[in-house]
């Protein structure tokens, strides 16, 4: 028996590029508002202004470009022009059509998985935008199940694992925010791999667990991975056998 | 055995009110453009903004808000002022905190109902806010399934029948919307109750079936739904004991 009844897979910046997006998009909003602020300045408030929002409009594309217009607005107090607002809208319009661009290894990796183990695509965010990217990755036949939830919290997790029928130890999630697919995850009693992309936001940001963790990994990329559980599943598998 | 395994339900505009928001913010969209433009065309260009952004926003709040922003520029050929932009934001901020109103019967129907059937929810539009409305309703419990969907065709439906392992013949749908609630679960081979609203989208109206069309029924507000059920119920149940 394998050691995981299912790996599940976070998708932005984990399987394809996103932040890179926002981080294009948050310079050329810098760039509209530089002749007010500091570029440093504008960031900072952007990002307050997000915070702020998250409660009422969640996570993704819409909710960036209304806290852009609306941090805008205030950072100019109201001389923000109208063609500037549009120019923001279309800069998120562009994101949401962009090609999906997937991260290295992402393409072997994925497939040669699916043949191992039945995958879970977990990702949060605009249920529209996310289903697109799904569709334009050209990975979803990979995947047998396809979670698309507004938060990633421990209870969100709980609830998933239980309605699919999947016990916690039993479950590995892979993904590039240790606030979102890993913590939460080891809180529950699953296992959880951190793939470490080279633009994480911010708001993804946390601590690593402690050395040692049980059910925690970390590989420097996804090409990495099929390796790894191989160890897994050797040290489990092997270190039955010996045993009375 | 009843004549469904499950009943399902839309939300907006069955069990609570929410077009009548739309209705309201859109008659302060056109008294803001008033001195540029008659209140009709406002109308009609945000309803075509809508359109056109639809496939790339899908439904909800956060992609109203940016269509009436992308109609405020256009109409007004850039001369919208910042604290305009803003009124629209924050008008949008309110939809999305206002106090979830049950509409007639649903606060005395849906427990009643809970207590026979098993019951689902099926709603469309952002994620983080119908999430949020569900809660707000007071009703969670009475569902013992919710799906929140990008769209509502009958691929949607029939995908996610399949998933639950339901049969579309013992689908029943309740909702307002002829074109997202009835049509595609009839072409399913689901059946389904047209419960009308007072306020339904443009969007969302279609021509009804025909008359006798099998799977289809009305009922003019959802107070008379166990009392139709209770008429299904016995037509199925009480016609078969006499056939040889």
């Amino acid at each position: 028996m394998s050691a995981f009844d299912v790996i599940a897979f976070d998708a932005d910046d984990t399987l394809w590029q996103n932040e890179r997006l926002y981080v294009h998009v948050q310079g050329q909003f810098k760039a509209l508002l530089s002749r007010y602020h500091a570029p440093d300045w504008v960031g900072e408030r952007l990002y307050a202004t997000e915070m702020r929002n998250l409660q009422h409009y969640g996570y993704g594309a819409k909710a960036f470009a209304l806290s852009m217009i609306e941090t805008a607005v205030e950072l100019t107090e109201g001389r923000i022009a109208g063609r500037d607002v549009q120019v923001l809208i279309d800069l998120v319009k562009n994101m949401l059509t962009a090609e999906v661009e997937l991260l290295e290894h992402v393409a072997e990796t994925i497939p040669r998985l699916a043949g191992a183990y039945p995958l879970m695509l977990i990702t949060k965010g605009d249920l529209r935008d996310q289903e697109s990217k799904i569709a334009r990755s050209g990975l979803a036949d990979h995947f047998s199940r396809v979670e698309i939830v507004s938060d990633k919290r421990p209870e969100t997790y709980a609830a998933l694992l239980k309605r699919h029928g999947i016990a916690p130890a039993r479950f590995l999630m892979v993904g590039n925010s240790l606030r979102s697919d890993v913590l939460p995850v080891l809180a529950i009693g699953g296992s959880a791999v951190h793939v470490p992309c080279a633009h994480t936001w911010v708001h993804e940001v946390a601590e690593a667990p402690p050395d040692g963790h049980p059910g925690y990994h970390h590989v420097e990329h996804l090409g990495l991975l099929p390796a790894l559980l191989a160890g897994v599943e050797a040290q489990q598998g092997g270190g039955e056998p010996g045993r009375p």
